[in-house]
């Protein structure tokens, strides 16, 4: 059975390693792309030959799609996602999933309706040396988890930016953008659920886009698990032959791992044994996770409740960063088998 | 022209270093040590062939010593170093410097009444990649300084440290004994003199031993400058031939520095040149600094100013991690010329 691959918004690069996967399969086909700029949507279609829509709607109405990637300014999302589950498309996002706690209201309503798979295409989650972390973890080498710390550094490279990007309501912050991938890891690797955040956002090089932020942090306390400090910053030096040196550290009662992403590196030493590399598996990618999970009727990897927690997470950092104040966060409405309290009563709140 | 060294208290190793510069020195004799536990006294006593003294009150009173070190108990340091500026003696204190805010104000009133030198042998700051960070800040390649983040893991090994370590009373705070460091880097570094702390503390690996902090973050918001994310722990992996793989990034509108402490390196990469490693200078000691500047009559590389400032930001981060809150800081008092604001009015308070 050929699995029908459409795009909704190519507005940032990261969507063309999801059309990519399409030539990796010979079961999945690429069958559309919706995008409202014409000279953008006109590239894209001329170059993978397939069909253009002017908006997600007339894609979603021409029933040729099974599962729609969504690409769209950040801001776009939101409506897309829900759009596509409530008429029965799988969704594999682009990170950030939307913009808004509304969104993801309207997202989680739109999921739990039905049947159709929901994924954010998370690629840090599929790195060697984040898929070797993982295996350490689970031997449970490193004790108790108690802190982690993780720096996200990135190119900006101003001039190839488009303009959506630097204006707050569309592009809907930096901790929602980039710290997002950490938060992700956290709650996936310690298995979290509850605490409070302090988001912390600022623009000191590109003061001339004052609703851009280039540089965040957020402080994630979590009830009985660690505490984690994960930055993220558009400053990444340009003349560097990587685009950031973004990296974790976990420290355990048991010993310590450095995630060293940009090298494929991860070095785990305990109080027991030296430092030592630890040995990786191939890399996977996020899209042809979510493929096979398509084939094999299974969840794919970053589940629904996945994305749903960790985009609840990073929106609260947000928030707390826009009110100066500290943010309860609870990711227990998201979990598979939870009465869906996360649309009954807040589950963002300031604290009193 | 001699200068007589006398050592109040032996209580935590780092007094060794200080001790051991003696031998350096033709001018600088080791006189006399103060330490209230006889068999210690006795073991340094007779290793250093000098007389000994019960208590610190004693020492002072000998008028043998021109300088005091200071390596008593911590919670016991601040009024030591009151005591000893007030009865006309240089003071060189480990860190900290003391562990109460009252201890603080003391030490400054007794500073501000005389001419004598006050400084801590804050070691970091004259290791090699941090002389020629120094360097590099000052030639401004780096811009804005935008985020500082710093991480200080050390090895307990817990059968080799004293039961005072472990007592919330005479400890006095992980935040205070080993984030002092990088708070003074910070302000040393940027220049910043106000802004709020947001400290964290927990105890995961080590709560056979409540009243022990084995973690902590404090989060330091500087008015105008950058915002810091500084760790520290005592869970850095005893296997390791290290002690700890502590590091401190800077990330400027220009571009980041990287000073990896445990393999001597500053890693400097910028928006126009590709990552270097920086040349180092030769590394220095802090307690040869301050010889050098009792013999130069100069203010030691860290100032009075200095030591007070990181010790009071140090104070704040751990009263904020005790009461759950930001607290306020402002170091404006401690800087040379003004008016003695912290004594006159509280510089730490709660945000309301």
């Amino acid at each position: 059975m050929t699995i029908r691959l459409a795009v909704a918004g190519v507005r940032h690069p990261h969507i063309d390693t999801i059309i990519a996967e399409a030539g990796h399969h010979d079961d999945v086909e690429l069958v559309g792309i919706a995008e409202g700029d014409r000279e953008l949507r006109g590239s894209y279609t001329a170059r993978y030959g397939v069909r253009g829509y002017d908006d997600h709607a007339q894609l979603l109405d021409s029933g040729t799609a099974d599962v729609i990637a969504v690409g769209d300014v950040y801001s776009a999302r939101g409506a897309i996602v829900a759009d596509a589950l409530r008429s029965g498309h799988h969704v594999l996002a682009d990170k950030p999933l939307c913009t808004t706690r509304a969104d993801l209201d309207a997202i989680h309503a739109a999921w739990r309706g039905g049947d159709r798979l929901l994924s954010i295409a998370f690629e840090k989650r599929f790195y060697a040396s984040t898929l070797a972390l993982s295996e350490v973890l689970a031997q449970a080498e490193l004790g108790e988890i108690t802190m982690v710390t993780a720096t996200g550094p990135h190119k900006l490279t101003r001039h190839r930016r488009p303009d959506w990007m630097f204006d707050a309501a569309s592009y809907g912050g930096i901790l929602n953008d980039l710290t997002v991938h950490d938060i992700d890891l956290l709650l996936h690797l310690t298995g979290v659920s509850s605490g409070q955040v302090r988001g912390h956002a600022g623009n000191r090089g590109n003061t001339d886009r004052p609703g851009f932020e280039d540089h965040g942090l957020a402080v994630v306390e979590t009830d009985g698990g660690p505490i984690a400090a994960l930055d993220a910053h558009w400053l990444s030096p340009e003349a560097a032959p990587y685009h950031g040196d973004y990296r974790m550290r976990l420290v355990g009662t048991g010993g310590t791992a450095d995630v060293l992403w940009k090298d494929d590196e991860l070095v785990v030493a305990t109080h027991e044994r030296s430092p030592r590399d630890v040995p990786l598996p191939p890399r996977r990618r996020a899209a042809a996770d979510f493929v096979d999970a398509l084939r094999a009727g299974r969840e794919p990897s970053v589940t629904a409740s996945d994305a749903l927690a960790a985009t609840s997470v990073a929106l609260a950092a947000q928030e707390s960063a826009r009110a100066g104040r500290p943010v309860t966060w609870d990711i227990a409405g998201y979990l598979p088998g939870s009465g869906g309290a996360p649309l009954d009563r807040p589950t963002s709140r300031r604290t009193p």
